[in-house]
């Protein structure tokens, strides 16, 4: 297993156009690689046309060309057809829910463990992990079972933020995330801050962008500001 | 089926004690009821007895005997041994699967259906409906299924607010809750702040406290502030 993986946090900043923070990281990763099937499955059936259409404004600009894989009759002919898979954030448990009911779940997975480049946003970077414990969307559907593409060994915590809402007694971030590693005391969660993201090639891991914190059962929180270069299933730190 | 329902947003206001603000109008719900049998099963195993032992100071404040029914060996013989039961807060999968696990998502469904008064706050609201689907908890634990007691045919977002964190891109409660209902489209969601109750008796339901907002698909939210006088159903709505 030689996989290729950008792995973002959000795909917009507060404020910002779409896609535009990540934009020359995307650039990179998709050096030499033309056509990009991408996967609208975060959003409801009668969004996807739409999200397609968006998502293939912003890979033209860089020159690509977009196929919507949400409509292959036969999944492997259309991955024979792209260079990349791009999955798109939105809602988790609706995404997860549909990559099952379409049956995507293996044989995307497959393809990326081939080697196939994969590339995902919020929803579709929790989805790159076991399972999608650690999101933060709500369960608005009932997936067949909360496990993921699994191809990264830990789990992300997407748009991650130490900030909560003034006044509100609701769960901060940090302990959402400690009650899961109560429950699951061996997994490690990789809070990865808005305008941040992992680039996994092989056992090589960077980070870019803003940062992230690392969690684990009983061990301090490391976070790491910009740039770092790691292992992949982040023994290193 | 004649039930007796006070189904808290939250069981604390930031910056108050434990369980202050609902005070009167729980004790006006515990008239007459002397022995609470309490469901810690939203906390981890190793923090079930230390919440026993938290809320039974506050039913003791009340003047009450509170009966741990985490250790049941006989859940019917030990609900023979209640006049009411109440199921705490904290995270709702957890709660859900530990429901399932114990044989209590049966037990105690019969035992309310019946006519035992059900006392729940935040997650042990949100098991009353017919889901979970419209928690604000992370999945840390997967339950063989998001379906609950069904106890109310709607659902309920405990901790509702229309505050969002400054400068942060996550989805604000209303737009889950309209993602929600893009996949549910037949299904009903009460928001309840957090300072906000529903008393259920037969078919009528009274809020009380500092209000909530009812969502539909396609309608027009309804926000209502203080005391309302409602059908169990949200009918009247």
């Amino acid at each position: 297993m030689n996989m290729e993986l950008l792995l973002l946090s959000n795909s917009t900043l507060p404020g910002e156009p779409f896609f535009e923070w990540p934009r020359q990281y995307v650039n990179r990763f998709l050096a030499g690689r033309q056509r990009i099937g991408f996967v609208p499955f975060a959003a409801p059936e009668d969004q996807q046309d739409a999200y397609v259409e968006k998502v293939a404004e912003v890979f033209a600009s860089f020159g690509r060309e977009t196929i919507g894989l949400h409509k292959a009759t036969d999944q492997n002919a259309a991955m024979d057809g792209v260079d990349l898979v791009a999955v798109g954030g939105g809602n988790s448990f609706l995404l997860l829910r549909s990559l099952y009911r379409s049956g995507l779940i293996r044989t995307l997975r497959d393809r990326v463990e081939r080697g196939l480049p994969y590339l995902g946003w919020s929803a579709g970077a929790n989805v790159a992990c076991p399972t999608i414990m650690t999101t933060n969307d709500m369960p608005i559907v009932e997936p067949p079972s909360l496990k993921a593409f699994h191809f990264v060994p830990f789990q992300i915590n997407p748009h991650y933020t130490e900030a909560t809402i003034p006044g509100h007694g609701g769960e901060s971030r940090g302990q959402r995330i400690a009650e899961y590693l109560a429950l699951n005391p061996r997994s490690t969660v990789a809070g990865l801050r808005e305008g941040a993201l992992l680039q996994v090639s092989g056992d090589r891991m960077e980070l870019h962008g803003t940062g992230m914190s690392v969690f684990r059962r009983g061990k301090p929180v490391v976070t790491l500001e910009g740039h770092a270069v790691l292992r992949r299933d982040l023994s290193d730190i």
